[in-house]
């Protein structure tokens, strides 16, 4: 059965972005060491349309992960910078360039409208205005039975846990301290997990929960 | 070479207690959740006292440190529950009862001297009033050339941490989110540490970590 799940990097502080986020630091000082353990594998770079690269024991986990999703839903700021209309924001066209990683519908949780965007390489980026739940929603539809893939920012895998709507965690627990930044859980409502898999390497821990 | 290291328990959303930690409640709302994982084990049981427990792949960690360990340094809430002098300490005997499970020396963090106690099984309980550099040398000292560790709380941990006189930090991350409490990590100082080994299970998932 199809899962909708999360995929997130996070420091060990608990933060999914670092402070002040910028045009030339979109995930805020010191945000980019959450991924390096990304950056370095071979099964994260080819999508990504780069050469080389390692092996390791989270190549399996994004190489299953890549198989397994049919669409994503990600918060505007992941998709491009701006907080205002589209015609404000100098990155209007997306951090992601031509050919996206994605290959799949992506949906923007985003509070200006606009037509959808298509891309090399399969990648479609739609633009929900009527909030976290309804770019699920239309991301499960457009899935093709595959899994839907909730990719970020915090805020909107934040709003995805909250309004029930994840099966699934999956973390990435960077050995890193940026002190301060986006926390993945604000404080707020208590709750647990159910720990189902877990991934160990040097660069991050894996760890996978099922969502009470 | 013997190591001076933190052991210590955490939320998902990273805090080593719950809010309103009160004398029925030590460990706050919700805070005795982030030691399930110990509880269950034979490994953790047995120097408690108490019969029964399974195996799980961290009861080897449990031992392991058990048998490096040779002198602790904790805060003086771990011990008992007063912030003011002992004499208004409904706990000043301890939560540990007369056999605690430390079999060794314990060096409290105070701001309040007192005499030392002695308990059975080896454990002796030492006041030190002028703070946890100072507990951490004492330790040293008495460890008999094992390694040192600081149990918690948070506090004590994060200014050892912040002190630079950890070389290892061991988290046993729970699948829990607790919503509020005490922050191990509290917004500040950025910084990176380095993965050594990782233990996965169900209960909770132990990273040792070496502080750079």
């Amino acid at each position: 059965m199809a899962r909708t799940f999360a995929d997130i990097s996070i420091s060990l502080d608990g933060f999914a972005a670092g402070p002040s986020p910028s045009l030339e630091d979109p995930l805020g000082v010191g945000g980019m060491q959450l991924h390096e353990w990304a950056f370095r594998l071979a099964a994260w770079r080819k999508p990504h349309g780069l050469e080389g690269g390692e092996a390791g024991p989270e190549a399996e986990v994004v190489e299953r992960t890549q198989a397994a999703t049919g669409a994503f839903v990600m918060g505007r700021k992941m998709f491009s910078n701006g907080d205002g209309p589209w015609e404000d924001d100098p990155k209007a066209d997306g951090w992601w360039g031509d050919d996206p990683p994605f290959h799949g519908p992506v949906f923007i949780v985003t509070h200006h409208a606009r037509e959808p965007v298509e891309k090399l390489g399969g990648t479609t980026f739609t633009f929900v205005t009527d909030g976290v739940a309804a770019a699920v929603e239309q991301a499960r539809a457009a899935a093709g039975g595959k899994d839907v893939q909730v990719s970020g920012g915090a805020s909107v895998v934040q709003q995805a846990l909250e309004l029930g709507l994840l099966d699934e965690l999956q973390l990435h627990i960077a050995p890193v301290l940026l002190g301060a930044g986006t926390p993945l859980f604000p404080s707020g409502t208590p709750g647990r997990l159910e720990i189902v898999e877990t991934i160990a390497s040097t660069y991050a821990t894996y760890v996978r929960y099922r969502v009470a």
